[in-house]
């Protein structure tokens, strides 16, 4: 997917020696074959160009960065771990692409506080790994955990799988060291809860895709460890059943309610079908699944789940349920919902939304938006699933058996107006944890709220007034 | 106290019938006996003036204001319940004064959601109780609850005793309806958990005092009601004893811990000693106490306290504890401590802090800022409390005994720059809940970081160009 947008200047030979000179000649890469990973993404699904990557070692050089790209109006574009999937990071004109990975440091744990204070460049698991480490939890967790950054991370606003109980990355974090577009530091970071000293500026940066300035760091909260992880796998007959779960199981765990997903029957038999070692965890057949976990800080875990599960069944929601018994059966059943979208693709062509709903609108999302899709499309096939709690769904369709995936993938702008269309309907949101990039960048002013729209506008007008941040991304 | 500020122009009569128009005679209210009530506040600290108090009944009335004081550059003063603490919603200067209080219906409650639509105008404890009629919690709870207002929470960002399990307001709206200062309606009312479709505009208006909008509305979010909720009284040797019950406390209980207050022997002496049918629940006398509750949705509540307290009592970090054995008891012991403010009040004057350091830092903090007052004022006599989990201590300091109130008083900003020179250096914030208002107004630019408040100018210039949105407020 190529995105039209006016080429940057080609940067003269002087001013690549500059950038040269802040980060040091290790960490200015200009040789086509390094540059590579940094243009495509790991889907293969954009490919940009760029003449140079810079990796800056400290918050300092990334200041330096910027403000010599602001006196020379050079375009960058920040980049983590490259495992966005809009398109947020990839320098698609010709930008200089400004990778912060070598800001790897976490500069402080502190337990009695219970804040961490990470780089950009953090990868999410290592962060997780320091917080167990000191028996705490830094609960964030996604796909692309093993590569993305606590820098991309907030950037993106990531969701995840834990957003039922601990929040979307923005309520992780306390506070932020930001680069603006002309070098200046904001010096955000902070390890406070309460902090009522003026506008709430962390936010603004959190969720911006990197077009407003560049996060270099970040303070994050730390929770308890759960000491009692319980994990069930629910057949049931629709989502409107899977919402008398969630409210059940709400009700009995409340906040140690940690996930919440919902996948369809075709969702589950992709994974097994694709995956490796993969088994569908209940011996009979359901329209419907619900990956479920609850995590306690004591051992009373068990009893919770067993009592919803008891709930359920009685009350004609569940149809059958198997709960975890050991940490590898646990595994297993995270690995059929974690392998689910790359089992799509063996299936061919598959459109794909992020679109969330208010919760109690779920099932007749669902409902409408495959009814919609199959007459738009005979034979499409929707693979629904995600995170029930969230009200956020991966609406995937995968292209009729048989066809032709170009044919099919054709008509994907088709397929989004159709399904973007009951999302608003319902007050849904068409980005509800992957963000906007360039692949929505065209939509969002057609769904968006319109001073919403202007006033994102005057944002970025006084925060990136020549335009050099991340161009062409979000607006 | 009354803050210096160039006048608005004296409104025209002409001006003041036109807007009497947009809300109705009888809701324009130009009574010098009737405005009183909007122009000082419970505490009598802050006395305004008005020549208008305007109570309009929709947004777009709010939004036909707006228009019309832009266009004549009219000074506003959003107002809810008028129980602020640090004169933010007061028009000091002649200001016309937008009452939100009719818009006081709750628009919708969600309870497969779990959310509640809101108007600006509802009284917090109306909306705790709608929340509780449906099985649900909406858990922000402050001492003003019987009068302060959804608008008024959202706008000064409240924080209160249950920050600790469900965070301040703002992590508490999912989306807002505002008024800007030109009349546009920013529609964002929004059901949604995950919505990443563009900068994050809500948090601006959160906690920015009225100065950059007016919120006319929001989507709150609902929590899980608890079904079992448990209350200790605790004695121990010193904060740093009470930072490790709270870790204690946290392993065992996580997010089911829902408040944890630190308390001084002196502002339990004083609620006791002034409180009508106050006692102090344990027998023996002990320099500091704890208030903590867990609330659960399961009938574990009980059993963990209990194992907490003897974890505490094992380790020899509490000294003696009580649980409440019933809900008269446990009111009981909330009066005490909601009773701690008023019961400064008899004991002559009273300088206060509404403080923030990291959790870790508490115990130094009230060493370092006791005997930097005590140095200051021989016989001045710190009544240090609040919400410890936070790291939010509302650090009051009670005059010398026998000592003329007026002498100490005069030596409020003394007081509070040995206090905050200590807060600045633990990385700590002048103003934990209560914001800036006028009172913190002119301290504001030499605590915060030089770029944050360039930001904030910029983000009050392009919102607010011509500055009639609350001005000489927070900036």
């Amino acid at each position: 997917m190529n995105v039209v947008q006016p080429a940057t200047q080609p940067l003269s030979a002087e001013l690549i020696g500059r950038f040269r000179k802040i980060v040091g000649d290790k960490y200015a890469v200009t040789d086509t074959a390094e540059i590579a990973p940094y243009v495509t993404e790991e889907r293969d699904l954009f490919h940009g160009k760029s003449p140079l990557v810079l990796r800056p070692g400290s918050t300092e050089e990334v200041s330096a960065i910027c403000k010599l790209a602001s006196e020379h109006r050079v375009a960058l574009v920040p980049q983590g771990g490259n495992t966005g999937l809009v398109g947020g990071q990839t320098p698609h004109n010709g930008e200089v692409v400004v990778s912060l990975r070598r800001l790897d440091q976490i500069r402080d744990i502190d337990t009695a506080s219970n804040t961490m204070t990470c780089e950009a460049g953090v990868v999410l698991q290592v962060a997780q790994q320091r917080a167990s480490e000191v028996d705490r939890l830094f609960p964030l967790s996604l796909g692309a955990e093993g590569s993305c950054t606590i820098g991309g991370n907030l950037s993106t606003n990531a969701g995840g799988t834990t957003a039922l109980a601990y929040g979307v990355a923005r309520e992780m974090a306390l506070g932020l060291q930001v680069v603006l577009a002309d070098g200046r530091i904001l010096n955000g970071l902070s390890k406070l809860k309460k902090d009522n000293t003026g506008y709430d500026l962390r936010n603004l940066f959190i969720g911006a895709e990197g077009t407003l300035g560049i996060i270099t760091a970040a303070t994050l909260k730390l929770f308890p460890k759960p000491h009692a992880i319980e994990t069930a796998f629910v057949g049931l007959k629709s989502p409107a059943a899977a919402l008398r779960l969630l409210s059940i199981s709400q009700n009995e765990a409340a906040g140690t309610l940690t996930s919440f997903e919902l996948l369809s029957d075709l969702a589950v038999h992709f994974s097994v079908r694709h995956g490796i070692d993969i088994r569908d965890p209940l011996s009979g057949s359901y329209p419907w699944y619900v990956l479920m976990e609850l995590s306690s800080p004591r051992d009373d875990a068990r009893a919770a789940l067993e009592s919803i599960l008891a709930q359920g069944l009685e009350n004609g929601v569940v149809e059958d349920a198997v709960i975890a018994a050991n940490l590898s059966q646990r595994s297993a059943f995270w690995k059929l919902r974690d392998e689910m979208s790359a089992a799509q693709k063996p299936e061919g062509g598959s459109i794909k939304h992020d679109i969330s709903v208010p919760v109690v609108a779920v099932p007749d999302f669902i409902e409408q938006a495959n009814a919609a899709v199959m007459k738009l499309i005979p034979g499409a096939r929707p693979v629904p699933f995600g995170h029930l709690g969230d009200g956020n769904i991966h609406y995937n369709v995968s292209q009729p058996v048989g066809g032709e995936a170009a044919d099919f993938l054709a008509r994907w702008n088709e397929v989004n107006a159709v399904v973007f269309d009951i999302v608003l309907r319902m007050g849904g949101s068409i980005s509800a944890e992957h963000g906007i990039g360039v692949l929505k960048r065209d939509e969002l002013p057609h769904v968006k709220d319109k001073v919403a729209i202007e006033l994102m506008r005057g944002i970025k007008a006084m925060l990136d007034p020549l335009g050099i941040m991340n161009p062409g991304k979000v607006l």
